[in-house]
């Protein structure tokens, strides 16, 4: 998974990170993604956006692509750096979908 | 998976069910289950704790128990009876944390 080393502006098409927007326009950029031929994407997610990401996969797998399946699921833990120089450390998620 | 349909009061010891108190009141009770031998523990969540579902699981492998692994990680939906009578679905997730 060489792209997981990749920064976020070079993230390949079949990743949709997941942010602090409503969950339907992360569903429709999984949805969007899938009808554009993907085979499989990628929701990522960190933090309290753990949460909005695993409501993403739901609703885009139960309500609008229903041939799609939960592949695989990892969790990990990122280390940020923080505005005064500290570290914190993340939860992190990426749950694949695959048709 | 038949503790699936059991209610939470007969819930076997090897499940830690998170709620919104802080994530290292659960860690806690991960550490000792696997401390009381324990093989397996898992970790569920639904809603806004999933986040902290997430947590609770790196916390407790990566400072704690540094030889228990994470094992299956499932997400789904449930559907929830709201106090006006309506249904709401909220996804939950439940991770498998294994020595």
């Amino acid at each position: 998974m060489d792209e997981e080393e990749r920064p976020e502006s070079s993230m390949p098409e079949n990743v949709v990170l997941i942010g602090k927007k409503p969950p339907m326009n992360y569903v429709l950029a999984v949805v969007t993604q899938f009808n554009n031929g993907a085979r499989s994407v990628k929701i990522r997610a960190r933090g309290n956006a753990i949460s909005r990401a695993v409501d993403v996969a739901e609703i885009s797998r139960n309500r609008f692509i229903t041939d799609i399946k939960v592949g695989n699921i990892a969790i990990n833990s990122e280390e940020l750096a923080n505005e005064d120089g500290t570290k914190s450390k993340v939860s992190s998620i990426e749950i694949t979908l695959a048709k």
